[in-house]
């Protein structure tokens, strides 16, 4: 092929499966946040698409009002990354033709040096570290964006302010403040915490009685450990956050899974060990999305209290309600001092801030502060600081009530996408809160398999069997749609619905 | 006596003891790196002593010159605080009779609001937590400085170098990489550390070998449950870390303490169950300083190998060799891929940071990178990449050769001041690294008892005892000497031997 003469007839027109697939590909590779213009960067992913072989020689590119519009980009973008692969020899462009990828490209494709790693070595984990891996085998890899559940919008948090206010505390730092420190979290912090989550979510608490933990999953480890013995039952949710069902299982809890009904956690006729630790997410089950009703959060305590049970009450995403009225914090209800309330800030803030919190009855802490400092030893405290003054200056209101606006139109694209796309065939549980719906899939259907084939197409949809220890309640996938864009949300829905149709998931379609 | 007139006879000098007691107290308010200049620190740092009673009414303030003298500042910078003690009426002052307190103070000593904490709660730990409670009542909190081991200098640490390297981190970061990462840690860093750790440590890495963790805590509790399950057994230096001891007890693993001789862990002729990990400080032996011998480090990897047991290689703080050639890291001579090597940040840069790393045989990197990412999430990319660029800049290196000078003088000042005030009666061990000697009491001593009665002095000076499982080699205490200037460092030394003399700890003193 190498030799043969350019000419019209032999160019391929990049047909309308590949054009979705470049689409896609060009849109992981902008970064609208970057400084680099972004004529600039889709010059360098076509550029790369064309060395990597994705673009054949004479594949003739999009028409550039048409890419424009699918990738949300000013049609002068398009083209300016036109005209600089033509000046640099990667593309030529002929009236009526369009622009075509070269046959001679003027760089060969770089190869890149693999560096040698040492012959493998005999590697033998304890059983633990077996049947933990095995645990999320499935659904660990965020290979997303679309649909990382779990994953908040990183564009639009509001990082000017955050790096103001970061480079003023690092002024302000004293040394000894870069020490180790055992006072379970910035005094300033848990102070800002308390006021939000008294008024926000209606917990009861003063300052004194939160403990800053490194997140979620640090909360998690050390309530397991403080709390309950290897070989303790911990009744979870099923299907539940995989995050909890793994740290109880690392502390050697027995764990086991309660069934759902409409009205959330359902225990009764079951057959179940007395717990030690029970784990629930009231707000806005994970990942179903029910709400835990009223009378239920009263069995539940009661029930705890039976058991001399502590409650762990995971309020992961409640920040983010898009319909009906919220429900205040079950926290609120205890009497007896059984709750301990349990959040994070990855999901609200960013992942990387690894700060979350817990708030425990009074005379849990102390031991906690302890076991903490000297478990994990505490977080920063200039990031702790920082976060304080992101909350006490408002900021922290701000953001909520801007991401709550994105979030619900996101869910809603998502929604009206894969409507237009299935005709409702694939019903999505759960919207009322949060940053994720579960679809349910047909009857039948395999959902890890179905996972596995999206996984392939660069799509990430977590199988509802990984949210289970036994067998999961319906067929389905868990869809996050809060860390991508408009645009991003809609080639990634489209692309989704076509796999299912092609895979031959619906009969009816 | 509040109505009694004011005349010389009646006033109270600060006698000598005393005036040791002031002396610290007021050390101890005074921030060298901090903005507020000195004469308003010590100021407010008297007045402060004023108004809670440490200096009564009419007691005589010190010289001003021997007060400067004692505290290294300038004798101007007592002079105004002084006078502006006496212009606000906290202070008088007389030809012949010096500065003395007031008898009527200008403010009442204002009384703190104490915010009611809910009742008490029934609380009921995990026997696992009870047991680990127990194991770190003894030293747990860090009230120093002095003598607080593993405290670096913080005052030296370079933070106009460090601020303006993260500040350029920020600007370039990506929306993107504030996500979940799940790399095993920033590449840079792991490239950046394999260098170092090849050239200055003798470790046989590449960078794939590295996982960045959360630091020295979270790397111990990782591989004691990544290799270990729980009743497994594990051996340790007796004496040895706590933290060590701790997370793998944490961990659910059988603890066994091995004693050291001359030549270090020597676990000939002992009754100890097959180990699955073999912790070892072979470097400079925690706490008592010896190196392991190289015929002794053969012998250990022979007889892990014969177990088919993990060596856990902790280099905790040979960067600051000061006397004799230092060995290079054990893991080098391992050819079997037993020997994980384990390092943190939290000595020789500060321990905020929050950042430790290991280097593990190739097969095993992967699983304990998929492990981490789940059990604890990986440590924020922003302060990694700062980090990478701090080593690679050369800044990693001279801070290490200037802190090396800095505590091999200060350590000589401790030795010199004890040696000043007892006469050689307490002989320290292992000075030939780091940042910590242990001072040997006289046998028969109660190492718990002294360290108690020190800690009611503000001395923080941890039994021997409290290193151990069972009954200590000898009596003795661990001083660091790292974390407090040569000042602070000299007040310490002479309270410590006035302590232990007034204590009749030296029978012939």
């Amino acid at each position: 092929m190498s030799g043969s003469p350019i000419d019209g007839a032999d160019m391929r027109e990049v047909d309308g499966t590949n054009f979705l697939a470049l689409q896609e590909y060009l849109y992981g590779q902008l970064d609208r946040a970057a400084k680099e213009p972004l004529n600039r960067q889709l010059y360098r992913a076509l550029r790369g698409a064309i060395l990597a072989g994705r673009l054949a020689a004479d594949a003739v590119l999009p028409a550039s009002r048409e890419l424009a519009g699918a990738l949300g980009l000013a049609r002068n973008t398009v083209l300016h990354a036109y005209e600089q692969l033509c000046a640099e020899g990667y593309c030529s462009s002929r009236v009526g033709a369009g622009t075509y990828v070269a046959r001679v490209l003027p760089d060969p494709a770089p190869k890149q040096a693999r560096r040698a790693v040492g012959g493998q070595q005999r590697v033998c984990l304890s059983q633990r570290a077996e049947a933990l891996l095995v645990q999320f085998r499935r659904s660990e890899e965020n290979s997303g964006p679309a649909f990382a559940p779990g994953l908040p919008d990183l564009a639009s948090f509001p990082w000017a302010t955050w790096q103001k206010l970061l480079q003023a505390r690092q002024r302000s730092m004293r040394p000894v403040e870069y020490d180790y420190r055992t006072e379970g979290g910035h005094a300033e912090l848990k102070a800002a915490l308390a006021d939000y989550l008294r008024l926000s979510r209606g917990v009861n608490c003063s300052a004194e009685q939160i403990l800053v933990t490194g997140g979620m999953q640090q909360s998690l480890d050390l309530l397991a450990r403080a709390l309950a013995d290897h070989g303790d039952a911990a009744w979870i949710e099923e299907p539940g956050y995989a995050g909890a069902r793994v740290a109880l299982l690392a502390a050697g809890l027995a764990v086991h899974g309660v069934p759902l009904d409409a009205e959330g956690l359902d225990w009764r006729g079951q057959a179940l060990p007395r717990p030690r630790l029970i784990y629930v997410t009231p707000s806005h089950q994970y990942p179903l999305g029910s709400v835990l009703s009223l009378a239920r959060r009263q069995a539940l305590l009661q029930e705890a209290g039976r058991h001399d049970a502590w409650v762990l009450e995971d309020d992961y995403d409640s920040e983010f309600r898009h319909r009906g009225r919220p429900l205040a914090a079950m926290q609120g209800l205890d009497r007896a001092g059984r709750v301990i309330y349990l959040g994070t800030f990855s999901k609200v803030m960013f992942p990387a801030l690894r700060l979350g919190y817990l708030v425990a009855p009074a005379g849990l802490v102390e031991p906690l502060r302890r076991l903490q400092a000297r478990l994990y030893r505490e977080s920063d405290y200039l990031t702790q600081a920082t976060l304080a003054d992101f909350i006490s200056e408002g900021h922290f209101g701000s953001h909520l009530r801007r991401m709550r606006g994105i979030y619900a139109a996101r869910q809603d694209k998502l929604r009206d996408t894969l409507a237009e796309q299935l005709d409702d065939a694939l019903p999505l549980y759960g919207g009322e809160a949060g940053m994720h719906v579960t679809a349910r899939l047909p009857e039948g259907s395999d959902d890890v398999a179905i996972s596995r084939l999206l996984a392939q197409e660069g799509i990430l949809a977590p199988p509802l069997s990984g949210y289970c220890l036994g067998a999961p309640p319906f067929p389905g996938l868990v869809l996050g749609y809060a860390g991508v864009d408009d645009a991003g949300l809609r080639l990634a829905a489209v692309r989704l619905a076509r796999t299912l149709k092609t895979a031959g998931v619906f009969a009816t379609l």
